[in-house]
């Protein structure tokens, strides 16, 4: 068993291409000896947003604190906030935005295939 | 892409052996399309607590509000509160309890192994 304060945890900024004002700390991951599942806590501040993309995995997602813009297939958007979840299938298209004035910040568990 | 607001999702009664004013959502499971991983968020009532047990799957938990116990190996007892993230291994002993006067709320993540 392994116990840890999420606050301990280091944030780091996403560097990925796409990526703007957003981070991420991984609560449970395979340093901590979680072989096949990853759960991240991410953090778009004001005007971020994740890269709109797809891959091979899929997301699911639990709304922390503050809202945000989920983007769909066709660019579809919808506003989500605390007390949402959102399941993305493996190879769909999705971004977050937040246009919003306040911390967006979510939970992101995903399998653990070397992507953290 | 599948979006639900949780306070819509039905709650269930933990019916299991040793479970005690235990209540169970499954925030996104198989019927949402989720074919490896699973979300739930459990409540324990004051006075209540989960089975105490191992399985051959591992929990990724985050704590969402109040505060309980989590009960290790060697019957060694943590108190955990919102902000905390635990990961248990597959086969590890376990148990939550709320000796507390608030309920304790907490999300568990488990690979799709046709248990929810």
């Amino acid at each position: 068993m392994k116990i840890k304060q999420n606050s301990k945890i280091k944030q780091v900024e996403v560097a990925e291409e796409g990526a703007k004002n957003t981070r991420k700390k991984i609560l449970i991951g395979s340093n901590g000896g979680s072989k096949n599942i990853i759960m991240r806590y991410f953090t778009i501040a004001p005007g971020g947003h994740s890269p709109k993309h797809s891959h091979n995995w899929e997301h699911l997602v639990k709304i922390e604190s503050g809202k945000g813009i989920v983007v769909g297939k066709d660019d579809k958007k919808v506003e989500v906030s605390e007390g949402y979840s959102i399941f993305i299938e493996a190879n769909e298209m999705h971004q977050f935005q937040n246009p919003f004035e306040e911390n967006f910040e979510f939970i992101c568990i995903i399998p653990n295939i070397n992507k953290t």
